[in-house]
């Protein structure tokens, strides 16, 4: 405890200051400016979600699907990258005057030096488009679905531990919720008589589930912190190289199943057509979007933006079909939004804000005193140590 | 805005005092004394909820009960009755030199007089002991048990009107997450294929429902009011008169159905055995200890015990009978344990608190000024209005 020089109060001493420098710029950053930009990418979000099972209903064709699934995944990001280098032509045509251009070599070379970590998320993104493949041969959908809830936790301790975020126990708590409310939310879909529903106790599956839940969450966590450790770098050069490095690792595995299973995999427009290839954009579209929201906001709003979505979806499809809402949907969602202003109240943040609220206090009689040339503590003050 | 006559700081004034008496008195008095006695009446709360279904499975006679259930309630109220009696008999033989006994003619007429208002929860309670057996004419067991959990909500809104007492958001959030708790946790014990259970639609049935959940709720904060409200009074004496109200009124009942039915009514013993006997203590202990709750601590630590209880026995049943334990019910706990935290936690009075505290420090400077005979403006001070 320090003794604060004005009136004598005991103030707790500032926190060590152990928070990522990318997160802290970040944090300033946001909360100045981009509240806006919060709405549009929630908003964007949930429109790109909510086409999501229109397109997969209309990509079938006979109840299933014609094309090889391991394409689509490099479709994606083939798309991705065409996007990054539309969006950087566009930006170099439409540069002010004095402006660098983002496309010239020693910028990309520049940019491409800066942003080498980037490969890493690109690796376990790809990575985690196989193992869903894996998980579904040793888990019902249902289950799978359950479990990758448990996602939001994992991200939340990967958030704490890379890029030194803090939580408080109300935070936690929130996410807990969040958690809860979509497990309740998805209780319904389960078979019937799978009522009383338990983990699977094989002591595979728990090693499974284990690198199920943390391999993509990890990858969240580790774009959010390449994209934010170098935050001067262009979004657009930094998606170019986050997808480039996408299409490649997704590349090498279709050569890699090429040589096992012979050239015919090779073909990756097979069975594709238009709405497919519309499900493929709407995929990119929702990667570079989530992109923007890891640069400009963070993983924990990406995952309240899905559930957001997910909640409109179910709205909207009992209004426009009829369907009733079900008890568990209506229970579910309550947690979900109580979990969602919990989290982004001020209440979760009042410690952080009380204790800076009293720096400001001491700064501002400080500065005053600064400026009384009659005040006789000047200098006194100024050795202290602030309050 | 108030400024700090100290340090020229900005301070909100202090809230208007249209917090009851009542209510503020008994709030002193438990976060003084009463942590204790709180975690006595929790305790003692679960133990007795939970030899509730062992009596009551011991209770039945060739899987129904033999006893007419509207003496039952009659029997309780006599036994709590009986209860008082003998506190109030024990407390006149062991009274200290000097303290006036509890059982002299003017001491129970004085009590009498001053809880008259006692009869108000008494009448309440005893309609709400018909009205249980109305509702499950119009709903199933598992709906009114759903609908019952409304009550939380109903007693926070009638402790805010009648009581005036306040709660935090959060505190509201916390209620709800109580309700969605319980309320998950009883989605497992709903008839298969009632996944898509949604309330009754009929008219008739919205206001049975309103009445349903009103009443009890009514009562239980009424009696609140009216145990806080006559503080000094011996909870033995309000005990007396609660219960005597109640027997009273249980008993007019009886004759009014003696009238309608003819006089086999009146035989209240009929089909009872000694583990009817035993039930029916069990229950008057419940009630005595829950008018222990209401004037000691209050109804919604009352509704915490109970749901305690609830998560007691669904744990001991898994642990003793080898049931599973439900995914309901682990979700549903875990929204009710983050609920219990939240509602008592220091976050959910953090602006009460932080307000006091500032009080406090400027109190405690005023008094240092007050004692500094040196200090100039001391008048001045005086004639501030206090930040």
């Amino acid at each position: 405890m320090i003794e604060c020089s004005v009136c004598h109060s005991k103030i707790e001493p500032p926190a060590s200051k152990s928070i990522s420098r990318a997160y802290d710029k970040h944090r300033t950053f946001v909360s100045s400016k981009n509240r806006f930009l919060n709405v549009i990418l929630v908003a964007g979000d949930c429109l790109l979600v909510g086409f999501q099972p229109i397109l997969v209903y209309m990509s079938k064709v006979d109840g299933g699907f014609k094309y090889s699934p391991i394409s689509v995944n490099f479709l994606i990001e083939v798309a991705k990258v065409i996007f990054a280098v539309v969006m950087l032509l566009f930006q170099s045509r439409h540069k002010k005057v004095g402006e660098k251009s983002l496309l010239s070599v020693s910028a990309l070379v520049q940019a491409a030096r800066n942003n080498v970590l980037l490969a890493v998320p690109a690796l376990l993104y790809a990575i985690n488009n196989y193992l869903k493949f894996i998980m579904q041969l040793y888990f019902n959908p249902a289950t799978v679905k359950m479990l990758s809830n448990l996602k939001v936790l994992v991200i939340a301790i990967l958030l704490k531990m890379i890029m030194k975020r803090k939580f408080s126990i109300l935070q936690w708590e929130a996410l807990a919720l969040l958690l809860i409310g979509i497990s309740i939310n998805q209780l319904r879909s389960l078979p019937e008589g799978a009522s009383s529903f338990g983990l699977p106790v094989a002591t595979g599956a728990y090693l499974y589930t284990l690198i199920f839940v943390t391999v993509p969450s990890l990858a969240s966590v580790f774009n959010e912190y390449a994209l934010k450790s170098q935050f001067e770098s262009s979004i657009y050069h930094q998606n170019l190289f986050l997808y480039g490095y996408g299409a490649m690792f997704n590349f090498l595995a279709i050569l890699g199943i090429a040589i096992f299973k012979g050239p015919s995999s090779l073909d990756i427009l097979q069975g594709h057509s238009k709405a497919t290839m519309l499900l493929i954009c709407n995929n990119a579209a929702q990667g570079i979007l989530s992109s923007f929201f890891f640069k400009y906001a963070d993983t924990i709003l990406k995952k309240y933006s899905s559930t957001i979505a997910t909640i409109f979806t179910g709205i909207a499809s009992a209004v426009l079909f009829g369907h009733t809402l079900t008890i568990n949907f209506v229970l579910g969602i309550s947690v979900v939004i109580i979990s969602m202003h919990q989290f982004f109240s001020s209440y979760s943040k009042v410690k952080d804000e009380q204790r800076s609220g009293n720096f400001k206090m001491v700064e501002s009689i400080d500065s005053q005193r600064s400026r009384d040339a009659s005040f006789p503590n000047k200098t006194d003050v100024s050795e202290n140590p602030p309050c």
